[in-house]
């Protein structure tokens, strides 16, 4: 049987498991839900064991572990993947509950359902394909975490425990997006990330503003001051030596994504935005990929409910992060923001900076290698198109240090849509990227297969 | 029986009816609490309606308005308090639940035990003396509103329409507090307000910061470049016009002043800040009483749970209201706020600026009156020092529109301390403040009562 009449064969089984998949609110930033990821870890290990993989737990919350062995002189593959999602709020713009998945107008709306959840299950659904049809044509080695949206602290550890049990040929990823329906993509890189929270302290407890306004700083006005003074009214980042080992767009990949439908036009209705706005010099695309950024993402102080409450409050904080690039060094940019912000700090509040995440340096993936040939001729058999190489402006933090363990490269084979929603509410996976997506990763594995590594005997 | 003797008395029937009146959680902003707000109004009429008042409710949230009758020839008073109180937010940091009244230390915990309860309280018992002591020495209008808090919209609107019936020779008001429990002290004017709310609103939804990070403008970080062009580092609020009309200190004023105890240890013990800030040129008093100034109250945007979410807002908010000294006028200083907001917004966002009171001019009282003599006779007799006269940095909205209906000087008789913790956790009010307030107001009656005031006939 070949392999699109089997998917579609197969159609409701696969939507009710990733339906029960995305029943799990498996939310890593929230202690509340550390029950729910393990109780999904257990579903994921029980689901791989009955696909003939072995299979273990490792860390806390559990990472996924599983193992299948190929074929004999077949290369091994590490597919890293995550069941953790972003937290769903603010919950009352989903049009259906988050946590309820529903399929309508050709996508399955869900909180996961394209990041990562929907992902991994198109490999989890190509798994067993080739165990009903002779078996996978290569080794693998699977990481399923529970912590890539809150810095993989786990995974960090535990690789450096077992990494080197699990050495590959190469890395398969698919937790990135096309450029478009109309223009498959495999991602080439990603940008690095470091997220910060900055907190400003001023008097013991909240003031009255009018017995006591004008005697102290506002701890509130005192972190608008501090962020601020974070970006220039070019968009350029002002942390000093920010920018020192960026280097400019490669003028050749400038002029091809020149050809892309990337217009404002394009930006403008992906972000209902009412005008773009980014660094001076670039063009959207370049802004969302290939330059560094650095954006709030929360803001809290004092009396944030309904009317008026007349407070000097007694502390605010800001959540922050930078978006890096190649050559970034995320420790050297850390050290340099802490001690841009304590310099801006004005008198009269007490200013802490920490780390929300361990920080990543961007990454690159070569686009010379067989491996990713074979994911772009598996992209192109299922998508009917061949994919264009572009980088993302995301973060995959971890994947720096899997590559420690990788010889080849690790190749990011996602097929989510710019569209999806992503970290939004009404987050959703197109259908036909599902399906697609399904057919593309059991191509991938069949191509794989047939590359020959020369592996150092033990 | 002397005045002392019958609070002495008193004191367990002063205390249950106090608490009682605190336990209604009487929180003007929110609206779930519309219902409390009616039924402390009817409390406080059956209340006066039993000591012998004619009483009344107007408008909604309910005004407890009441008569008495007083001696022909005796002058007519008009009280005015509030018994609508702030939100007892961060709930957390109380002690004891802030609709739980509880005396510990010498002194009552609840949330509006001296704003303004505890302060009308002292009124209502010094009536309850008088009318248990051959009836009150004048006429009175007494006027308890129930949104202070929030702007007294009904009030304004319920004076335009019966305030020429409440006419009055002068008015009393128990609302602000002592410079320090050594210094007795009559307040001789308030800080007007205007409170506005900021509102950024950036892409459709809230957008993967990486995926989208650099495309468009971020809301939180835009709003904080709004905020942070308000000050200058030298603590001068920065929209054009703003200090047009302000005129400088009175040196016989300020030089009385340096007599006081108001030394930077003061504020710092009271405000717990690290250090003191404001605007250059000016002492910490002046700074809190007699300039103008502007603070944030409430910033909110994107994600403030625990943990980290990569973001782009789409939209932030902030709280700000600026407090005005005589001679500015509000509408015109609103008009230059707006003009400037817009200025300062930069590309990619839209901004709304709205106002969530009315705004108040600045109050002053005059010190040459004899009303305003029988009230410093009045805290001289019941604290055994002759009052301070000082002005403070809050504001009683509603007394400039109250002022036209009152031929005299409106007194400010507080008996609140700095340390009160008036919208903050733990507000309370001490019982020494409470018994020498009731002896205060109890002879503030009598010493007005024997004031002759050429009326006009009618």
């Amino acid at each position: 049987m070949d392999i699109q009449t089997w998917i579609q064969q197969e159609q409701t089984n696969i939507l009710a498991g990733l339906e029960t998949f995305l029943r799990y609110p498996t939310i890593s930033a929230q202690a509340n839900y550390q029950s729910t990821l393990h109780a999904c870890a257990h579903w994921l290990k029980d689901y791989l064991h009955a696909l003939g993989f072995q299979t273990a737990l490792y860390g806390e919350p559990p990472i996924v572990y599983a193992y299948y062995e190929g074929p004999r002189g077949a290369p091994t593959l590490l597919f890293y993947g995550h069941y953790d999602v972003q937290p769903p709020e603010p919950l009352e713009l989903w049009e259906t509950p988050p946590f309820q998945p529903t399929i309508r107008e050709g996508a399955i709306y869900a909180r996961g359902a394209c990041d990562d959840k929907g992902q991994v299950w198109t490999h989890l659904t190509a798994w067993r394909y080739w165990t009903a049809h002779g078996g996978l044509p290569v080794s693998l080695h699977v990481l399923i975490e529970g912590q890539e949206e809150t810095g993989s602290e786990t995974l960090y550890k535990v690789l450096e425990q077992n990494g080197h049990l699990w050495k590959a040929d190469a890395g398969i990823v698919s937790d990135t997006a096309f450029f478009s329906e109309e223009f498959p993509t495999l991602t080439t890189g990603l940008r690095g990330l470091l997220y910060t929270e900055i907190r400003v302290e001023g008097p013991a407890r909240d003031l009255h503003s009018g017995t006591l306004g004008g005697v102290v700083q506002n701890p509130a006005w005192a972190l608008a001051t501090i962020l601020a003074q974070l970006k220039g009214p070019d968009g350029r980042i002002l942390i000093p030596g920010f920018y020192d080992e960026v280097l400019p767009p490669d003028p050749l990949l400038r002029r091809q994504w020149q050809t892309l439908p990337a217009h404002e036009s394009y930006y403008l209705s992906i972000t209902g935005a009412p005008a773009l706005w980014g660094e001076v010099g670039f063009s959207p695309l370049e802004r969302a990929t290939i330059r560094p950024t650095l954006d709030v993402h929360g803001l809290y102080s004092g009396y944030i409910g309904e009317g008026s409450k007349t407070i000097i409050p007694a502390y605010a904080t800001a959540k922050v992060s930078m978006r890096l690039v190649p050559r970034q060094n995320p420790e050297k940019i850390w050290e340099a923001f802490q001690r841009y912000i304590h310099e801006l700090t004005p008198p009269g509040v007490r200013i802490s900076v920490s780390r929300l995440h361990e920080p990543a340096p961007a990454f690159e993936t070569p686009t010379d290698s067989p491996f990713y040939q074979a994911a772009a001729e598996a992209v192109h058999e299922a998508f009917g198109k061949a994919p264009i190489p572009l980088k993302e402006g995301g973060s995959i933090p971890v994947l720096s240090a899997l590559q420690k363990f990788i010889s080849g490269p690790i190749v990011l084979m996602g097929f989510g849509l710019p569209t999806d929603q992503i970290h939004s509410p009404n987050e959703h996976f197109r259908l036909h990227q599902l399906w697609r997506g399904i057919h593309a990763a059991i191509a991938f594995y069949q191509k794989a297969g047939t590359l020959r590594v020369a592996t150092p005997e033990p």
